[in-house]
């Protein structure tokens, strides 16, 4: 069957396939990061796209007919699993459809298609040494690549490999790093890269062939870490208590790291199907971006400075070391890459962020990133300058501080509106709801303000119909008992209320500060851009209506998914990314925001709704 | 009380230790190799050692007065274990007394007084960084070290221990190696080092202070490969048949030099007394020296090239590797070098041999050195040129291949004698004889040889009164039933004298080609030097009646001991002595002479007797 050629918007990733195969399966194949809450199995009606009127696809099935509405078919709306390629096309993921893994507004495919991987593999068949003289296979390998005049240091690792790989055959494949042998595999394997954004709750992976950076496959584990602490300052807090603990957390996400990469490798070659296995022994290249406690707690480096002002981290230049080193199960003689960190608060995903959204390229107009999390990291970009700052926004929109909060997975309410008076919502995966979910639950306090069941200063409108009297103070059904998978009233709470003023007053306070030390207004910023999960499914109607974002026109706003995972691709795949991001952390001035005198001011200022 | 120096001879080593501290035990603080078979008991008389008739040391006592004869102790004749020091004084150690540790009579004691280690260390003190700016230990270190433009790539394991060392304190003992940072330890350890001779069957330790050389103590284990075979090549043959124990012997090994270096540890700091334990993980910079297959069975490379012809090593270079690669259980930053080899057959324990004992200095007239082992390695100096050969000389003269054939342990006969037509022997340790050891079955055959029962093809003669007819076929008695510890007759057969001929055959023949090569004969070496532990016990008039040895005026010889374990010792504590043997290495030509087409002849000559 004739291969075809399917690119993916807004991302432009592309992915070469057989013609019939799914536009589901392309999406993973180019990490496209499409959800797809059922697995491909076409009951979720998650993985919605858009393809054009003419493109060369199956037509609708049954499945298609039930689950989506007839205007949505004529728009040219398909699910992904439900569609085959029978050519080439463009197919667009809209936002509702992007899964955490990626949904790229910013920079377009320009990043995608570069491609200058940092190790160089050749083949080397090596001649036996003559009988007479006691050449060794090390000396008769730099001589064949004509490095006899640098004569690098020799690796251990390597060497073991070098020996073992020559002692049946005679040919070896070689990464030459920076002109020096790094690592050997045998003859005719296929070297493979692992791009790992290491959040702190969650780690996603990317398993790419460095032959041509394609994506084999892409997935994600839960960080084990968590059974320490959910969020990064109680794992300092139980490193500082328990010494031992430091080897024992890096130790758990290495682990989980090589569990992940087996199984990746293990998906991608039931994919590509007879053909040899591929075995994460075959992963010679890794990228690992992480905030900057995750980059110590995985590196085994010390938290302590981490834990108290002025928040030092033992490193922040950008390391590279060999798998072997960290235990991690790949080959053992693999480069892991970790980007560098920019201080205390704001790591290497930050950098990633920046790098794959274009934010941190300088050359345009202002721009503002964001990356929403527990800790929040922002960078004003203006000309070559970078601002940053970090702001610690909490666990509210992660649903962890919230009465009925949850992370946005299955039966989450994801959206909220409120129409005639009576308060709608949408979940993830569309079943009864279990939760809110983040950009649920600024949704909820956006239109319930709007409403005016709230006042400006959070606190509940009692005459309004939407509120009620609750045992603990006075609350707003989001979703009845009667609807609710659990069976019991979905409300929101006062509390509730005053958690989200504080995170998106951090935030909004740290923007304004930013803005304010580069001497500018936000109507100046010619683009704001939203990273991470988060900011993936926010309405930025509600975040501008709750005053978490300035008030920007609509357009500037870009939602760039997780571009961390991006960053880590491009990280992995390109060795003048790793020289740009470097670069741009070269450039930036962390600013400390809590020190400045009008902090407290503007933060109470910024909790209004 | 006040501190004595004593220097032993012929090594040069010297200790300081306190007045009124035995001989014994400041040969052991030196490094100087006595032999103490009842460890210093005063039981064995093997410790014997000459003082000069004034030297400042307690009059003999009743024990000597019982081990020593009078003509003895008015030689200056001395028990270590029961002399005290009273002054500073030098003392000679005996051929008969040098154990295996070492007994260097070549090079003096110039050797011991370089000093220049190949690590720099440093005590920093790292100011907090100031609160706005987020600063790394990592720079602040840098900064500090005035390193900032060399801008190393910071090694993992080394900004782990950085991190650990600077949480609680501000300063930190760094090692700093070409001009980077290799290691930190807590602010006041003192940096170890650790310098092995790691033989196919044991193992030689030496605990070094790296502020000045000195050997804080010494001490061996057995080497536990020995499970998996009692010579390299059926070590290569098991590794062959299951390629698992590549990695299981490496193990092993590592596990070994970690015990020892924490029993080396516990002895110093016993010595020590109150002051701080010194532990392994004090232990920043080790020297390893062995054969070619040692080096690899160990480092855990193929051994596969090894195993066949040309005898192909994965590695000649010098290699440095971290502990922590290696699993060895010191300080996981520790510098472990391991010196180059020159073939599959020559190690680095030669060339640590040739430094040592001054045979590869060059210079003078024509040297030739020999380490005699199962396989024995040979080099001829002349100028600065040197020519290298290997020998399968067998493992007769470690006694495991003959009847009654046993170590130099305690009970063996060292030496044998025939005076007045009776066979008269000695045993290590004086006690009843168990067996006969290389030295012992040298000193048999050549003395039988020259009593006449034994011709010149090794035939026993049947007329002879020394030769009876044994169960099967001739044989000689050297120890009988009522003497020997186990009650029976120790004898020897005329297969036994057979693998001594093949055994001393081998190493003359490489003798005598080596000679050839370079155009010379045996009576233009200025000095014939050997070394390894039948090397330091066999009677050279013996060597050369039987022919193994050419002959040559008594004085040419040397016995050097051990000196690959001094060597080692010179390679942990001199730059300079590295670069010493990486340079002798690439002067050395290697001839492979079992390809030259008069081998046969001149080995079937080689054999006479």
């Amino acid at each position: 069957m004739a291969d075809v050629r399917i690119v993916f918007l807004p991302g432009g990733c592309p992915a070469v396939v057989e013609e019939r195969t799914t536009l589901l399966e392309a999406a993973q194949k180019a990490g496209a990061g499409l959800a797809a809450h059922c697995g491909g199995a076409g009951s979720c009606g998650a993985c919605r796209v858009r393809v054009a009127a003419d493109a060369p696809v199956s037509p609708p099935g049954l499945v298609e007919e039930q689950l989506l509405r007839p205007e949505e078919l004529a728009a040219g709306i398909r699910l992904a699993c439900q569609t085959l390629a029978l050519g080439s096309l463009q197919v667009e993921i809209p936002p509702e459809s992007a899964a955490v893994a990626q949904r790229l507004q910013v920079g377009g495919d320009e990043h995608c298609a570069r491609f200058d991987p940092p190790t160089e593999v050749r083949d080397v068949e090596l001649p036996p040494p003559p009988a007479a003289t006691p050449q060794s296979d090390w000396e008769i390998l730099i001589r064949r690549l004509d490095l006899e005049e640098l004569r690098p240091n020799p690796g251990l690792g390597f060497l073991r490999r070098l020996g073992a790989a020559l002692a049946d055959d005679r040919t070896v494949r070689l990464g030459l790093r920076r002109g020096a042998p790094s690592w050997a595999l045998p003859a005719g394997r296929r070297p493979l890269g692992l791009a790992v954004d290491l959040g702190t709750t969650k780690v996603a992976g990317y398993l790419v062939d460095m032959a041509d950076g394609e994506v084999l496959t892409s997935g994600g584990v839960t960080n084990p870490q968590i059974a320490y602490g959910e969020d990064v300052l109680s794992r300092i807090t139980a490193v500082m208590l328990d010494g031992a603990l430091q080897e024992r957390l890096s130790r758990l996400v290495m682990d989980a790291l090589g569990v992940m990469a087996a199984g990746l490798c293990r998906a991608a070659s039931e994919r590509a199907g007879a053909q040899a296995p591929l075995l994460p022994g075959d992963i010679t290249e890794c990228v690992v971006v992480c905030n900057t406690v995750m980059h110590h707690l995985a590196l085994g480096l010390s938290v302590q400075g981490l834990g108290v002002a002025p928040f030092r981290p033992v490193l922040r230049a950008p390391l590279e070391c060999k798998a072997a080193e960290l235990g991690l199960a790949v080959h053992p003689e693999a480069n892991v890459y970790f980007p560098g960190n920019v201080s205390g608060f704001i790591g290497s995903d930050h950098l990633a962020m920046l790098l794959a959204s274009g934010v941190g390229r300088g050359g345009g107009g202002p721009v503002l990133g964001i990356d929403i999390g527990t800790n929040s990291e922002i960078s004003l970009c203006r000309g070559g300058e970078i601002l940053s700052c970090s702001a610690a926004s909490g666990s509210a929109f992660e649903g962890s501080t919230l009465r009925f909060g949850m992370r946005a997975a299955d039966g989450a309410i994801e959206h909220v509106r409120v129409r005639d008076g009576r308060v709608e919502f949408q979940t993830v995966g569309g079943g009864k709801p279990v939760g809110l979910c983040g950009s649920g639950v600024l949704d909820a306090v956006a239109r319930l303000r709007a409403a005016g069941a709230i006042n400006r200063h959070g606190a509940f409108v009692a005459e309004s119909p939407l509120v009620r009297r609750g045992p603990a103070g006075p609350e707003v059904v989001i979703a009845g008992a009667d609807v609710s998978r659990h069976g019991r009233d979905l409300t929101l709470s006062r509390q509730d209320v005053g958690r989200i003023q504080l995170s998106k007053g951090a935030i909004r306070t740290a923007i304004e500060l930013l803005l304010r030390q580069a001497g500018m207004c936000a109507a100046e910023l010619e683009r704001f851009v939203v990273a991470g999960a988060f900011g993936t499914y926010l309405d930025v109607d509600s975040a501008m209506d709750v005053g978490m974002f300035p008030r920007l026109p609509r357009e500037r706003f870009r939602q760039v998914g997780n571009s961390a995972g991006l960053g880590a691709r491009l990280l992995l795949t390109s060795e003048s990314a790793r020289r740009q991001c470097a670069d741009m952390a070269a450039r930036i001035r962390h600013c400390e925001l809590t020190g400045l005198p009008e902090f407290r001011s503007e933060f109470t200022r910024a909790m209004w709704l």
